[in-house]
Parts: C-alpha cells; sequence; structure tokens
C-alpha cells in the first residue's frame, strides 16, 4: 500500500480550528483525517477512513474469537417495535424521527435491540438454537443536545452493538462475561487504557450493566475508584446505609422554632446556633435535613413534582436523581410547577406535608437520601414562612421517604463495599456492556421451547463499543504538540517516507525504497511532492503523526537515510543497504 | 474460515415468501440471506453479508486501479447544500426529510453530489490539485413509491458513489473513461453481462451520461438496442428527423371538415377516408397529427398544462416526457387541469390554439414529436366540437410545437446513428456514470485558480454503482429451480461440507477435511448438523448454493467423498486421499 502526497486527499491546516475544545478534534481536522458535515456528523477523509477501518478489524477479530456472528441491520426503521418497547417515547428528542412518503413512523437507530429481538424471533423457536450472539458494525444516530468535541460525543456515529441471547441467567452471565471478556481483549489490542465501572442502565432497562471508561481530564463522565478496586459511574454509586439509632422517652422532643431570614442551610446553621445551642457541640449543615422540590419530566411531556431530602452538606445530583427516575428527566421546579403545591413553602419545606396523601391530587412523592435512616434527629423546615422544626427525629416524629441516591458523591466517601475512600476521576465511555433479562423479550414476544416443551421467554443482552469515539480516544492519548503520533497497528500507514531537495537521484532513491517497503507488505505514505520545502514536509509528516518517519535528503550524498521515531523524537542515520531490514524492524517491533 | 450449520444464523424456508416476485428476492429470503425490515429496507444476515462483502471488495480494488481514493460521508446531512443545489425540491417525496432538535432541516442522502462538491471546495483551490476522483461505498436513501423485488429496487440501499473533479472539459472525460473501465472491469469480474446505454441525466443534471444495464426480462428499464452496436435508454433515444417537404401554390390548401364522433384515431381514419379519400392510397393513422394535453407537475407543487403533438400512430410516452422535462413530473391533464383552457376542446386539440400567445396567462407551451417537420400535411383537430382540418401543412398552416421526444419507441424503428432497426429488451440498472459539468460547482462554488491564475469552475463528474442491487442481480442469473448457485469469487463460502447418518467416524472424517480446506485457505461450511437427515442437508446445501459441496457419508466405507458441482449437477467419487486436491482444483478453475 503506497500513498502519495501529490495526489492524496488531504490538507493541512496550520491553525487550530476555533470549536475544537479538545486535542484530538483538533488535530484530526487539523491533519485532514475528517471534515464537519454538520454539528456532531463528520465526513471521514482517506486517512481518518484507514485509520478507522483498522479500529473495525480488531472488533471483528475479536468478536469472532467471542463467537459472535455478523450481520448489518438497516439504520431506517419503523417505529413499531420501537414503540412496542416504550423507547419511542422514551428516548425523548434524542431519537431522529421521520415519515416516509406514506406519513409511516420511521427512526434513525440509536441501538437496534429491538430489530435483533425480532429477527431471532422470526428464525428461531428452540432452546436449541441458543445460546447465540449477533453483532454488526454498523452507523448509529443520536440528536445529541450538546454535540462536542468532535468525534466524542456525535449524532452520527460509528458504533459495534451485539446482542445476546440465552434460554436461562447462567446462559446470559455466560454470553456476558465472553462480551467483557472480548472488550478487554480489544481495548488492550488497540492499546487505550480503560476501567471496568458499576453502571446504571438507565432507558436500555435491565439489571446487571458495566461500562468501559477509558479515565481522560476531558472525559464527560464521572466515575468513582477506590484503593482497595471499586469502580463506578457516579450514576451507579451507592450510599453504605448507616445503622438505625434508638430512641426512648428521654429523647427531647421537636419543637418548632422562628428563623426569620435563614433562607440558606448557611443561614440556618447559624440561627440555630445562636437561638438554640446545643450541648455537645455546634450545629452543623449535616445536622439540616435539605428538602428540595424537583420536576421529573416524563417521556409523554408530563411534569410531576416530588421532593428529595438530603443532608444540608450535601447538593442533589440530578444526574443521579434523573438515573433513578430514568426514563424521566429530572430538574429544578420551577414557579410554575410549584403554583399548584402552596403547602411547599419555598426554603421551608418539611416533611409533614410529604408523601401522607398518596393518590389525591395534589399529593407529592417524597424520596429521601439513604442516610436519613430512623433514629436521625433533623432541623428542617416547618412548612410554614420563617419557621423551622428542630429535633425532629426520623420514624418517631415523621415518616421518612422512598430511599434514593439524590445526594452528590464526594471524593473521600466511603466505598460501599468498605475497599477505602472513593476519588473522583474523569472518563470517557468506550465500552458498555448489559444484561438486559427479558425486557425487550417480553415486549416483543421473544420465546422459544425449552427442553420440556414449555414456553420460555429468552433472556438477553447488548454490548456496544463507540468505534468512532475509540478512534478519538486513540488519538487523545496518542499526541503531542506537534500532532498525532498513531501506534503502528492502527496508523494510516506505518512509514511516512519525505523526499528533500530538488534532486532527481534524491526522489528517484525515496521511490525505490518506498516500493521496496511495500513489496515487503509495509505500508507506506510517501511525500513525493516536487516543490514544497523540506519544512513544511517535516511538520505535515509531524503532525500526520506515522510512527516511523524516514527522510531521503542530504544524507544520501554519504549513504544514509534518516529515521525517525515519531513517538520518542530519536533520529537515527542509517546506510541505505542497512535502511529497509532496519525500518521493517521497527514496524514490526 | 469454517462455518457450522450448527451454529451459524440462518434458517431456511420451505415455501416462497408471498410477497417476494422475482428469483433473487424469493431465494434470498428464503436461504437466509437477507430478512426484510420494512418496505424496501433488509437486514443482511450473516450469509448474505458475506457476499455483500465480496462484490464490495472488487468494487473497491477496481476503484483503487482507477486512481479513486476511498472516504466516508455521513447519511444524515443539512439541508442547505441540497437547497442550494435545487435537489431538496427536485427530488420531490423521493427524498427522506427530517428535522433536528433545534427545528432544523434535514435529509437522508440520495446521493452526495453536493457533500463531495463542499469537501473538495473545502481543502482545493488550485488546478494543480486537479484532477481527482473520491469515492464512497455507503447506505444510501431513496424514499421510492413502490419498493419492489426485493434488493433491486430498496428505499435504504448500499452505493458505491465516485465523483470527479476536473479543470476542464478533456479532464472531466478523460475521468468519465477511467470510471467507465474501471466499471467494465468490475461487472466482468462479478460476472453480470452488461450493456453500456446512452441515458439522459434527469433530476442529475449535467450532459453525456451513461447506463450500465444487465439485460433480464424482469428489469424495470426499458432500453433499445441495434445489430450495429447502438443502445440506449428509452429516455434517451433520439428520432431521426425526417427531411423537410418543399410545398408551392400546387400544393393543396386545407380545409375543415365536420366529423361528428370521431373521438379516437380510428374512428376519425375511417371518417376521413369515407367522406374525404385521398387518390393515392387511404388515410392512415399516421397521418393524423394527435394533440395530447399533459401536466407537469413541478417540483414546488405547480401544475402546468401543456400539449404535445405526435403522428397518430403512435402513443405518448410519459417517461420520454418527464425526462424532456425533469426534474418536472408529467402526468395526463385532469379535467379539473383543463377547467381554466375552454380553447382546449377534448378530442379536437389543434394547432391554432397553441403557444401562439406565449407569456400571456392562458398560454400553454406546445410541443411536437420531431416528425413533424416543415412539409408535412396532416389531418388534426380545429379546436371545436366535431371538427377536424385536413391537409393541414406545417410550417405553411401553422407553427410546429418546440421538438420534444414525446412518442414511444417501438421495435423497428430506425436507430438514431443508422446502425439498423432497434429491438426493445429489459434490464436493470447496475451502473450509472454522468458528465454533471458544473451544475454543482457553480450551485456552491468550487472554483480553482488555474495555471495564469484566473478563477475557473471545477467541472464534475458523478458515478454509482448500485452494490446491494448488484449482488441480487448476481444472484438472479445464478440459480435453478433448487436455490441459490452462487460462483466461486462471491460465494459465502466455497464448499459445503455435508456430513450424513449418525456415524461419529463420518463427522471425524467431515471435520478432519474442513480442516485440511481452511488451513489452505479456502472457505468452508459445514454442515454438522447431527439429527437433520441427508435429504434435508442436501436440499439445504442447493438452496444455500456454495459451488462445491462435498458429501461425506456412506462412501466413506469404500474410501470415497462424492464431490457434487452445484451448477452443473456433476457428482464425482473421489478417493479419500485424493479429495482434498480435487476440490481445491475445482475451487481455484
Amino acid at each position: 500500500m503506497l500513498l502519495r502526497m501529490s495526489s492524496l486527499f488531504v490538507r493541512t491546516l496550520r491553525e487550530d480550528p476555533a470549536d475544537a475544545e479538545v486535542a484530538s478534534h483538533r488535530l484530526l481536522l487539523r491533519a485532514g483525517y475528517i471534515r464537519r458535515a454538520a454539528p456532531g456528523i463528520y465526513t471521514w477523509l482517506p486517512l481518518g477512513l484507514r485509520v478507522l477501518r483498522k479500529v473495525e478489524e480488531i472488533v471483528r477479530e475479536e468478536m469472532a474469537i467471542a463467537g459472535a456472528q455478523e450481520v448489518l441491520f438497516p439504520a431506517l426503521l419503523p417505529a413499531e417495535a420501537y414503540q412496542a418497547s416504550g423507547r419511542w417515547d422514551d428516548y425523548g428528542p434524542t431519537l431522529f424521527r421521520l415519515k416516509d412518503r406514506k406519513e409511516a413512523d420511521y427512526l434513525l437507530a440509536p441501538t437496534h435491540e429491538e430489530m435483533f429481538t425480532l429477527v431471532v424471533k422470526d428464525l428461531y423457536s428452540s432452546y436449541k438454537d441458543l445460546p447465540l450472539t449477533l453483532y454488526q458494525i454498523q452507523t448509529k444516530y443520536r440528536d445529541e443536545a450538546r454535540p462536542r468535541a468532535g468525534l466524542l460525543r456525535g449524532r452520527e456515529f460509528v458504533m459495534k452493538d451485539a446482542y445476546s441471547f440465552d434460554i436461562d441467567d447462567a446462559g446470559l452471565e455466560d454470553s456476558y462475561l465472553a462480551q467483557r471478556e472480548a472488550y478487554v481483549r480489544i481495548f488492550e489490542r488497540i492499546g487505550l487504557p480503560y476501567v471496568i465501572v458499576s453502571a446504571m442502565s438507565g432507558a436500555m432497562g435491565g439489571s446487571r450493566s458495566e461500562e468501559f471508561l477509558h479515565p481522560t481530564a476531558i472525559g464527560e463522565d464521572e466515575f468513582v475508584r477506590s484503593p482497595g478496586g471499586y469502580a463506578a459511574n457516579v450514576e451507579a454509586v451507592t450510599t453504605p446505609v448507616p445503622a438505625s439509632i434508638e430512641w426512648d422517652e428521654d429523647t427531647p422532643q421537636w419543637e418548632v422554632i422562628t428563623t426569620p431570614g435563614a433562607n440558606t442551610i448557611a443561614d440556618l446553621v447559624q440561627v440555630a446556633n445562636e437561638g438554640f445551642p446545643r450541648n455537645d457541640r455546634d450545629w452543623e449543615a449535616a445536622d439540616m435535613l435539605k428538602h428540595v422540590a424537583l420536576t421529573a419530566v416524563h417521556p409523554e411531556g408530563e411534569r410531576e413534582v416530588f421532593v428529595v431530602a438530603l443532608p444540608g452538606d450535601r447538593n442533589v445530583d440530578l444526574d443521579r436523581v434523573s438515573a433513578a427516575l430514568a426514563p424521566a428527566d429530572v430538574e429544578p421546579a420551577t414557579e410554575v410547577d410549584l403554583e399548584n403545591y402552596p403547602q411547599l413553602v419555598p426554603g421551608f419545606i418539611g416533611p409533614g406535608v410529604l408523601g401522607s396523601n398518596a393518590g389525591e391530587e395534589d399529593s407529592i412523592r417524597y424520596f429521601a437520601d439513604p442516610r436519613v435512616v430512623p433514629g436521625t434527629s433533623w432541623i428542617t423546615g416547618a412548612n410554614a414562612k420563617d419557621q423551622h422544626v428542630v429535633r425532629l427525629v426520623a420514624g418517631r416524629d415523621f415518616i421518612v421517604g422512598t430511599p434514593m441516591e439524590c445526594a452528590e458523591v464526594r471524593a473521600g466517601d466511603p466505598a460501599p463495599d468498605g475497599s477505602g475512600d472513593l476519588e473522583i476521576a474523569r472518563g470517557i465511555e468506550i465500552g458498555h456492556i448489559f444484561q438486559l433479562g427479558t425486557k425487550y423479550a417480553d415486549a416483543l414476544g421473544l420465546s422459544v421451547l425449552d427442553e420440556s416443551g414449555k414456553i420460555r421467554t429468552v433472556t438477553m443482552g447488548s454490548y456496544g463499543i463507540g468505534v468512532s469515539r475509540v478512534l478519538a480516544a486513540v488519538a487523545e492519548i496518542n499526541h503531542d504538540e506537534k500532532g498525532l503520533s498513531w501506534p503502528t497497528h492502527l496508523a494510516p500507514a506505518h512509514v511516512h517516507i519525505v523526499a528533500t531537495g530538488k534532486k532527481q537521484d534524491v526522489f528517484d532513491a525515496a521511490e525505490d525504497f518506498a516500493n521496496q517497503l511495500t513489496a515487503r507488505g509495509i505500508e507506506v505514505l510517501y511525500d513525493d511532492r516536487p516543490k514544497v520545502s523540506p519544512g513544511v514536509k517535516f511538520s505535515d509528516a509531524e503532525l500526520l503523526g506515522m510512527p516511523v518517519i524516514v527522510i531521503v535528503g542530504r544524507g544520501l550524498a554519504k549513504g544514509v537515510f534518516e529515521v525517525r521515531n515519531r513517538a520518542s523524537g530519536e533520529a537515527t542515520d542509517v546506510p541505505v543497504d542497512e535502511v529497509e531490514d532496519f525500518v521493517a524492524n521497527l514496524v514490526r517491533s
């Protein structure tokens, strides 16, 4: 394979594109690997497409080893199956929807659970047909609210999605582990560090779910990990529940206090310490029980006001609340939302008016952080302006809301498995594996006959890798200030030969060398441009990022080529009669 | 490569699917190569996907030889560029349109002229950058009114589309010929007979255009060919224009005749022969000048009534008229259409009222078959009920409409190049090459500086191959009543090994043989199903259509395998120690 810079469809840009905020985006654009076609929608130019195909090939080989069979589904799909599964609504505005000329509803698939379920239902009918794992490498569509960072969060992107079909939970576990192991091999072959974190499955349904996150400061996903090896998506972190506290008749009774102007937790702490001091220590924010009114926006558009209670030293984490209430989205309650709930007095909400009249029109669902266990004593709102209540004991004086992970996770919080204190890190989601269970098989009627002739619902898993996103993540960790710096197995070409100067013998020698390498199966990008200065050629070679750069120029008179290692910058003059083996060894190492 | 029937995701169907009207559709479904996801939208199952990839690979190799570079564009595109080119409107309901969450207009691309134009504009600026040919193999979308015949006319399909960019017409001609030659090689390697026919370019714009048609009775495209080698799409056939005829004062003058009840050409011929007989011969239908009112439906929806004149022995060909008036669609004028034109008296339309008041509100465009040359004498309508006019001489008594190819082409018509009489045949469009010229470069501002520093608009070509359609066409000509019968270079596997019976030694021998072949790089599908009868296995093998079928069974006791040629049906018992070479030779031949 020989590419020539004189004819290759590529132009390098000297300037950083204005809207490119991360290195991979900036450099893939500047080096002419991709171009933007629309927000979050990119065109693959020849060099970029070559890298993409190499990533795909690694995925394909490992899928085959894992026993998965390749198929290819349409991207344009009729709505029916997605309506049956609920995802037509659950995806909200993230789903691209359209109508055909007969006004039938279609969508551009974000993933294909429904279609794989239907095709297996179509072809298979017996437990003997299972287990089965199918996959495709295919173009996916999601109308992201904020497409960003080039290929890292696109609206049209390349994904490997696999689906497993089993007769029982043990089979699903095996299929899940086979994909999990394939993912480990894939990311190791690609050379992309990863952390496997416990995750919530969100709109996908199902039970067990893990994400493969590539740790990086520019990642969109926050996750936590402990020294003992615990790792989880922030949404999936569970709070260790403290032991309940006994109370008896000596436990002080609650009383209402007036707290004019105490609109914040800090104000309230101050007022409490001044007017109602404790004997043992000062009141702290963690002694306050903060009640926050939120609004769940359900897929059909309905807005539901609910309240969460959490210790006053923590903030609500809307992502965690949204994950708990998926497929609803959650946002702060607005004034308009609250108009129908005069019992909620902003700044002074307390438990008395919450959850007690479930089923009635103005009932309000009430959730609480798991730390609010029976026997804990709080200062909280008294449901009237400028009034709070002190020493309100959970379980004695009020019914605690349904436990919900609604509070932010903080560095230093204990890991739920006792493996130490959590640290918070960021990562890019490069893979996600789900045990879906029977959600889709139930919705679409996928069952088979078991050994005893009984009908059994098939249990499923789904397994995704963001192929184009993986490419960007690889670029993120393989670059320097001069440009890209690909590992050999993913580079568009193994060797970049640069012919400098104007002498014909230099170009002849470079051309011969290019042909010698390609004859050995080495992929060569040859800069044969006759009238381009050495400086431009060198900086292009550094920007484009082939792992080995060979300069044929002045050294030719002394019988040497200069061989540069792009990543290390190391340069070696190698005699002409040794250079072919020298370069071949570099490429193979 | 070893596929095992025991785990391969495939199920054969004994019955023909109800809606599958052609052999390729029927057999690809029955053999489990594809499944229908929606009208005109198909899923590729493992065997089908393998064939598709082999077709793609041939296309890729020949594109590389032709110097075309591979890129990959999104399918989901913003509307702007297609609005600038006019195709947003011109495509009418065939374009899938949608809006994103910000209400911006998007489309699913039917082809990518606009986007390739923009990316070249984006990267290139000098004549030195040209010529350039880019291509992609990508998923295309067209909301066909009547998707049919499986992969032959789909709404989502795989296409190779290439685009050339040149500084001048000579360059375009070279680029065009390079693609044309690549197409010849591609279809010869694939093994698909083709005819290259002159074509109209329709909504694509541009000038020269040829189609590669695969001749077959089930083809949707009618074309003509002559013994001398002329071939054209019916829309593109031009009528040889007869010489004009001189007239002088002895040429009889016209007169109006009453023709009660003569509503058809046949009636009129009879009335004319009875009431106004000729001296030299009888009046014939070809002496009548038939005027037909039609309606052009313009892309924005406007309906325009116009009239075509043609000899009475021919019918209007609406496809040819539509091609002449593209991007408008043409249909017969309705009563409602005609309400505003009382001057058009149905059955009695004549030239007097046509074309003479161009620009006025009730003006009617007037077109005529090229045979209506000056001096020809006609019987035609007199624009009043039950009145015709005889001996109306074109050029003397009326102004002939603008020449238009509006009449049907008939077998026996002369070829326009004098190469003999035309015959009419049917074909499937498998490729289409266009000289677009500057239509897209003009619309989108693609120009470069030429040698003298002047701005020159780039001239373009576009070149398509329907990859999934080609696969179906191959299946069409490679099957028999038992099933598919692939040529070796496109088959999902080269050899289908069938182990019959229940004896372990048979399965061991078959397994060993499968491994021997795969070690030699031969692709094997091995029917290792333990409890399936030989009859089912044989009929599955015939339906699936691998070119070589090897039966390991009873013959094993005598030391032979049976080797069958799927296409010829020939069966040979081959001794076990010779069978590997025997099969390898068959696969390579």
